[in-house]
């Protein structure tokens, strides 16, 4: 009944968030650059993006240092992939509703036959 | 190279905004009213969305009458049903990679053998 865009989660679904959990789901934990640079986004936009993501406890961010280099290393939380994993569900029941289209529920096809 | 998120368009993928275009791939023109039931938005949050579709060409948005009631018709344009099959092809490639994951380029890969 309800249609599959009214399951996503919107701090999960973002273009950007959506592409950091995708990352942070095949490399559970990356560093600051690494996903700068595979999602192309700017450094002030991720950090903006995994505070929103931090605050909704779907990464950590650790702060250190490899040698004398700062490093900030964020992590997909149990809570993220699970959120991530839901969204690629609901992506996937879009995906097949729009490649099977049902047939409106009013009578407003004009399929003969 | 490039990760699939990258080619995400933000008109398109926002929530909302991908909910009523998948509507419209089913139902060409859409009375507003059925879109926001669908949809279960919010006028002013549908009307907000429409307004960014309209001002992207993606939606063409009538208003009349049917018999005394005012109607506000919404009608999917030929870039906003290319725009959303982008869209589409782009969430299959992202499902791809997340259900199939390639090893990450800088040799951090476990795998042995």
């Amino acid at each position: 009944m309800t249609h599959p865009t009214n399951g996503l989660n919107d701090t999960v679904h973002q273009r950007a968030r959506l592409g950091i959990l995708a990352v942070l789901h095949e490399t559970p934990t990356a560093e600051f650059s690494f996903l700068r640079d595979a999602l192309d986004l700017t450094a002030g936009n991720l950090s903006r993006h995994l505070q929103v993501l931090e605050e909704a406890a779907l990464v950590t961010i650790d702060k250190g240092y490899e040698g004398r280099r700062a490093r900030t290393w964020v992590r997909i939380t149990k809570s993220g992939r699970t959120a991530f994993e839901k969204e690629i569900r609901k992506l996937k029941e879009l995906i097949r509703r729009v490649e099977q289209p049902v047939p409106p529920p009013e009578g407003t096809g004009d399929d003969t036959g």
